[in-house]
């Protein structure tokens, strides 16, 4: 298995609302086919689908939202982004997490979307970054 | 807000149990600090850390595992990739749903790693894939 990571799909509950978020933060579709959106980004494609048809088609039981035990991050080149960002992810109707100073020397917050998915932006000057926003580790 | 996603971390409840279920996929970590293992991957870099851990730092309150709402996906140029990196999920104690053919014309399974977090591995000839596994949609 190579390490990669193709798609990352998020169950919503309700399509219309989790696409206008994601719209609101400055997002925009390169697909938009049976309330399904997919986000071309950094290599990886974000996409939005149902929960309830993501949970059938998986085979499993879905017992509703709760946290996931998964954080995506968002990582920027500076605080100032960090907070501008969070900002917006506020005025959209996501719940935040004020930004603060990290224990790796960075400053970082979290929004969480409507259907409970959460968010790290952060700024991290530890690790490279690059222009897509693509995080470079230090070469084992 | 730039349309990109830098790390995903998953939460894990057993830090070696779930570094070395990846290890065995054929995943090497370029970083493994203080129980964080930092996996290059394509422009996105997948990070286990404690559950408990990334629940206070997100100041969240953990109800436990079960289904996140989210699948990662692993896609593949073939059904035969797919029939492989399955079985070799299911040797490294993972849960498979069997591989069968999708409504899109494709070919896909799911595994499930030892923290429930689901994976699917798909052959989708409708998309392009690059050579490190990068989903490239079709233009807007």
């Amino acid at each position: 298995m190579k390490q990669s990571v193709s798609l990352i799909t998020l169950g919503v509950s309700d399509y219309r609302r989790a696409k206008a978020f994601y719209e609101a933060l400055g997002w925009t579709p390169a697909m938009d086919v049976e309330e399904t959106a997919f986000f071309q980004a950094n290599g990886v494609v974000l996409a939005l689908w149902s929960r309830e048809k993501l949970a059938a088609d998986i085979g499993l039981k879905d017992d509703g939202a709760r946290w996931s035990g998964i954080a995506l991050a968002h990582n920027v080149g500076s605080d100032a982004e960090v907070d501008q960002i969070l900002d917006a992810a506020r005025r959209s109707g996501a719940k935040v997490r004020d930004p603060a100073p990290t224990f790796y020397g960075g400053y970082a917050g979290y929004f969480t979307d409507p259907d409970g998915h959460v968010w790290e932006v952060a700024h991290n000057p530890g690790f490279g970054l690059a222009d897509d926003g693509s995080v470079i580790l230090p070469a084992g």
